[in-house]
């Protein structure tokens, strides 16, 4: 699906064609105004790819916030009002929240809307927000894999999603139209496109993503419980290795708990087959095996350098944070 | 110990007093030219901290290369010859390799001179070179807790030092004299300068970047094995997380090797109770625990904020590499 060539669609929406200064879309809401939700709002002003953002979140404070930053053209408490007459509507809040928020907003959302979401996890949200998307609205579930350890409507940039990859879940019954449209808006927000089922995106992001944040916060809580060494040295010396950690297990606490409550399958599989080989390396180290070890670091020696290959990563060593 | 006032020596050996151009050490012996050996040649020249640096390394191509780029003013692939009349002599091998050097270069040591190592272990380091150290040679084992997952000569720069902890490990009968003109060399670095036992540096090393290297390792590895995920869909969504890991896991296998294999009860102790607190973790996610989880994530927050008030981490999101 995802190399359906584009098609000028003729309706009254606008379009960015390139050859006029009409938006994409007249209409955008954003349900949620946290990092991806601050990002997504400059990156459309940036690329002009909506006539007018409604910002919505249910925080007084974090809403008073947006509109200090001048994030969005209009401002709402509450999500129903932010997504009537929207084109489109992007569900930016913890998966765990999507059934709520979507079953809230369901009777004002315009038919021919798109409603989409950005959440970590697909199947849950899926689950949940599905059964409440009313006829004539075109639910895409999507995924943009890019983020920063920062949350909140300070945190937003508009190159978060530039190189980085969206993943677009297409259900069973998606227009393809609607799928092209959605598709254009990410491509236009600098991210490359793929398409794939949700439970492979579950057990792709729990492998990068899921599985490394619950690594991290691991860590970080074993350093923490350590009475022989004192958290002022944990601190002092974590340039070796530690520090990186850090920075995942420094990530917003609620979406991550929506996340592994509601990708347990995946993550359970995962972390069991992560403990199996840690016995491995357990094991190569109390017996002594040299040889073992040095044969298992030399290989992942070069996934570094894929990653870098694929512009995934910066080539500078420390992340280039020197 | 680190307290004692610096006081003006009146060896023959000049001093970096800042009153003249005189070097600080009349020759400095590095045996070994990696990532540490070819950032202290480079600081050395940037700082005055030796009259002559002596390079030595058994690979004939990394000497070759140490030559191309001027790091060093006489070069040996016989580290005997390197450390032949030096005053400070550094041993920049990996861990499993300091014995065997120091065996050999011993007879060569100059009677008065300072000799130290950069090893991420010291138990091991102390039990293995202490035996060859001759009468009158100030062996003071040593760890700048700096790096990037880069090696060899070409991936030294001078500023690695710079606000990062040295810890230095005096024993029993270490001479003041040399541990205050060492401290002063790793000051003139731009290291901070700890002192503390060996046994105590091995579990706080375990900790802040032994077990990070292990973790960082075993996840790569536990991603590369999956039949369901293919390395392609690893590296195209490794912004997730993933490649955060991947960077720790690009280090010098060899290097990695001899750490395990030398700090092999702290780092067993240390990875048992990560996989504690890991089956903490597991239990709730499976029996969706959700505020056992939520409490346990806010606490690995604050940690990340204190690395960076400490100066030991950029504040910059995503390490400020978009």
């Amino acid at each position: 699906m995802t190399d359906t060539p584009d098609k000028q669609t003729t309706g009254t929406t606008a379009q960015n064609t390139g050859r006029d200064d009409r938006p994409m879309f007249n209409r955008v809401a954003l349900v949620g105004l946290g990092l991806i939700g601050s990002s997504l709002a400059h990156v459309m002003r940036r690329e002009n790819l909506a006539g007018h953002i409604a910002g919505a979140t249910r925080s007084e404070a974090t809403l008073k916030r947006a509109e200090e930053l001048g994030l969005c053209d209009s401002y709402h408490l509450d999500a129903a009002e932010a997504v009537k007459d929207a084109d489109l509507v992007f569900l930016n809040v913890p998966v765990g929240a999507m059934g709520t928020v979507a079953e809230h907003i369901a009777p004002a959302l315009k038919k021919g809307a798109i409603l989409t979401d950005v959440g970590s996890v697909k199947g849950a949200v899926i689950r949940d927000v599905s059964p409440h998307v009313p006829e004539g609205v075109h639910f895409i579930p999507g995924h943009p894999i890019a983020g920063t350890e920062q949350s909140g409507p300070d945190a937003g940039f508009a190159e978060l999603f530039e190189n980085r990859w969206c993943i677009l879940v297409p259900l069973e019954n998606t227009d393809d139209e609607a799928l092209a449209r959605l598709k254009r808006f990410w491509q236009a927000a600098g991210a490359n496109v793929d398409t794939m089922t949700a439970e492979h995106h579950d057990l792709v992001l729990g492998i990068t993503s899921h599985l490394p944040h619950l690594i991290a916060y691991n860590i970080v809580l074993t350093a923490a419980d350590l009475e022989e060494v004192t958290e002022s040295e944990v601190i002092k010396y974590s340039a070796g290795g530690f520090r990186d950690f850090t920075r995942l297990a420094a990530s917003d606490p609620v979406m991550w708990r929506d996340v592994f409550l509601n990708n347990r399958e995946a993550v359970l599989e995962l972390l069991g087959r992560f403990m199996e080989d840690l016995h491995v390396l357990q094991r190569a180290i109390r017996w002594g095996e040299g040889d073992k070890l040095h044969e298992l670091f030399k290989r992942s020696r070069r996934i570094r350098r894929e990653i870098i290959e694929a512009g995934q990563d910066t080539p500078a060593p420390g992340f280039g944070r020197r």
